[in-house]
């Protein structure tokens, strides 16, 4: 099951100079005239859902008990990974996000025992910070959330009245890890590399893993290494899978795809006139579901590349998506 | 393993009207000399804790990949239980606490595809609201903490430096749950009911199930029925465990004990000189989890008293609890 | 300057009882077909604003140094009346409101001093809240806030772009007072009170004061008494200004109109086709300004019906409007 | 009433070369003996305070009708400086401390009228956060707050049952700007300055302007020019009043001292020893308002020295202070 990427350092370093002479090659080359031309599916193509047109689940439709027996089959040893970063006022934050925790002591001393009382209050992007699960509500293409849901239909102050975070439930699967950054022999792959398939098919072959419906893929570039060190450059261009990339994991119809980077995908595109083109592709286009900003080192380091993979959305009304603390199981 | 209690709907009438007659006869005995000459442990006695003098983690260290293992063999057939209730404006809050949950559009349409992106700012007592996690820096007993760590040397503005949720990772432990309210033949028990040692191993020889050190107890009231519904009711008085229930589940070494109220022991305790003394006792004196406000209803209903339990604090720095979505999967 | 309205207390019952029953044969009437007919003025007669094409800020254009002078020659005995009610989490909040003031210590003893400080954290709609200042960007109708500035492009995830509460600068002006309570002799006007243009003539006439351009006019309902003491029928059906009273106060050029009551205007209007019709017609059409929740017990307990009136909305940016704490000064 | 500081332009670089080489000098010097003694006034000499043991008003006694009649006189043009800064996410934060407005819409088109509604959320330290109102809650000196109010007994989870800044009411006094930077010739004083007593009684003398018992004084020290320009300077070491520019205020009874830096006192002061120590003797020892981060750049443009001071903190209940958008006029 596990594999040794590479087997000597010299071997290693051979890998790491092909690809980073690789990369200057790619730079330099004109983008294609596909990624020029390329638009997320129309309406027609994409609604109804595959799980019908009152669907609000998406890919969590592919959460059954035989995808849990198949999800606990991969627990042999019991060792946990935690795949969450932890959470505080320095985690990057995009945009004009923010997060304040803020202690708060509610009681003095009551009672002969002379209990006392801490909690604390925090102001948060709640669905969209630190590790985060992107839910169905949060993407739209144009007009439309999943399945052609109107966004302005079901969008009110206090939330989406459609495709909520609450209504998907915890998402209990199999996983597979591609370790992308190994696989090129670097410890973080350049800002502007796109992961293609040939990539991740390689990186399959290599770790002797596969993967189909229903499991998790999670994609390591190594940029996670840059989270809470230097968020100016963690949120800036970095890499990530494409549209090729993520058309193939759609069309194999797995329930998420994580990496350790902000987005996923690489940020900006190749092509300069599409904006984050995976979320939508993945997200609005075919309900499947994206994890953000992972903790993947320990699981590197470890070459574990099949898991258990387990992932509690909060239940928050109406949300766009869930701050989380998955963890992955073998 | 699973066992119906009570046969027919007569058995079940002749146990409700006895339990409840057996209920006005305890309210009107006195409250014996052992409740109120109660003390919770005294420091000397509490500290070092069992883990060490240095120990942050309490119950949390006995996690471990054999616990996991024994949690991963009662997955038998894939089915998951949300026990985490929805999280909006409309939850039971005590006190000054408050939820607000606001959308916001982050962009107009981007792009050739032309992408859209919502997110939500989230305002709330995080780690204490809705479904909970009770961590250890949450309660002391005078100055404090768990394992004698001063409340006031920990506790900065922005979190304690000790003690934070962010260190307990996720738990992955065997549950348990002991229906108290089916065991006495209601559907909720009544709010000054105080659930006993004794109520807890009947339930256990009726259901058939035992537990252990590690092991994850949760206790059904039944209370849970008026949340979100009843909220006044529901944060007043109502029925839980009491001290001598909480000593006999801390001998037992458990993980955590969970329950459907608010704060899982009798409120207030019959002893009316004490605040909160199951808290003090399990979270300070025995470094022990509580978990609060579960969904228990569906788990009841489908007589499931054994399961795989799943709990994923979020890693909020410093923090005293976290609301969770927790699982029951068997 | 000052008028005893009424003389004895039989002349007040007199006009009461009158009040009473005329409102009750004012409720059986049907609406008249004006009413029903009645439309904000369309966006060519609203645009451009009187004061130009590219103007933001309504009429805080009147705000000149002659308008500071006239109303600093209403302070003749230096007395000051605090307009602005306390805000704290009791307050009436409608809808999804909310607002949560948590403390906080921010140092422990420092120095050879032992200095401490305390600060707090406050999570609420800040520019809609307790005593508010409507700013330009609270209201649209349709697409336009005012001067045709469309809603739609100004506004952003953290604020607008144009017509922005820190724009409008510190309001001081002379203020006139019409109690219109204390003119038909009740403590508190009914719910459906719709104040007339007849009713503020006749104050007027009865206190012996007149208005003009850049005056500040505020309305007393009474209605203010109930304001977090009940605050579910504070928020409930009230009384206030109609649609004519609102031209016709609009028509007089002046600046600001505040009231006793939660929206300035009747509400529900009387014609249940319109929805908080004033608002519109005030804020958007006009480009003048409302506030909201005074205090004006005080004032008129002592008869109060001319002063110098001084309001500080804060310089949110972007933001509809702001909480204040307006002065009278005599 | 104004005077040019300074004739020509070669008096004025005279006058900065001076200074500057004076600097140097001061900061080769060492801390004397009298810098290193200096305590607050002890408990026994702070309390009672001068306004009797019960007192929770401090300097806003000194408001009364003589005081804002005195203002008022100063009100000889109707000329408004507005002395409060833009608030949004780009003000400088010290410590935790944040903000966030985000907008909301919280209607769609309603009614026949087509009435849509706008408004936000704001999370902040509201009562510390732009320019801003120090109350008498914010400082302790040991245990003690103003009035030797113990700050453990009337701290609670939200908000001080004592000394609240929603007591203070609005301040309309007199005030007097002592332009400092101007008079050193500079733009802006160097961050090491300490503003002496010889410095301001100079300005006084060259501004031709005195002020008493009720009056505000504002000192000017050219360092908001970096406000939301350079935050991380702004914050920095900058300059301000010293402990014996604050004695000599303070014992000229005046009710509040402002000034165009973060914290009215030199910061660090240069005893070492000591944390904040202004603020202490300010608001503790002798209950006297400090006003923050104010605009005055306009003022000392046009030689602005004399005029009604008029601020409204808002009604917080039991906050330590205020974010306020105070006025010159006049």
């Amino acid at each position: 099951m596990k594999f040794k990427i590479g087997g000597t350092a010299r071997d290693r370093y051979c890998t790491r100079v092909l690809f980073v002479a690789l990369m200057i090659a790619t730079a330099a080359a004109a983008p294609g005239a596909r990624a020029q031309a390329w638009m997320p599916p129309p309406p027609e193509q994409r609604c109804p859902s595959q799980w019908g047109a009152n669907d609000e689940l998406g890919a969590a439709n592919l959460q059954t008990p035989q995808i849990v027996l198949r999800a606990t089959r991969m627990i042999r040893e019991g060792q946990v990974y935690e795949l969450g970063k932890v959470l505080d006022r320095f985690v990057p934050k995009a945009g004009a996000r923010s997060f304040s925790l803020n202690s708060a002591r509610t009681s003095l001393p009551n009672g002969r025992n002379q209990q006392r009382s801490n909690e604390e209050t925090v102001f948060t992007e709640l669905g969209q910070i630190g590790t985060q699960f992107d839910g169905l509500a949060h993407q739209a293409l144009g007009p439309h959330l999943y399945n052609c849901i109107e966004n302005d239909k079901v969008a009110t102050r206090s939330g989406f009245t459609k495709l909520g975070v609450e209504k998907v439930g915890a998402l209990f699967t199999r996983g597979v890890m591609l370790d992308i950054a190994r696989l090129k022999g670097v410890e973080v792959l350049p800002a502007n590399y796109e992961i293609t398939v040939a990539d991740m098919e390689e990186a399959m072959r290599r770790q002797r893993v596969d993967f189909g419906a229903g499991d998790t893929v999670l994609v390591r570039t190594g940029w996670g290494r840059h989270y809470a060190v230097d968020n100016a450059l963690y949120l800036g261009p970095s890499p990530g899978i494409g549209i090729a990339a993520a058309e193939w994991l759609a069309q194999r119809n797995v329930m998420m795809v994580g990496a350790d980077n902000c987005c996923v995908e690489i940020r900006p595109n190749p092509d300069k006139e599409l904006a984050l083109p995976v979320h939508g592709l993945m997200l609005v286009a075919h309900g499947l579901f994206l994890v953000e900003n992972l903790e993947l080192e320990a699981m590197s380091r470890d070459s574990v590349y099949e898991f258990a993979f387990i992932l509690q959305p909060l239940k928050l009304k109406g949300a766009t998506g869930s701050t989380v603390a998955p963890i992955a199981v073998r």
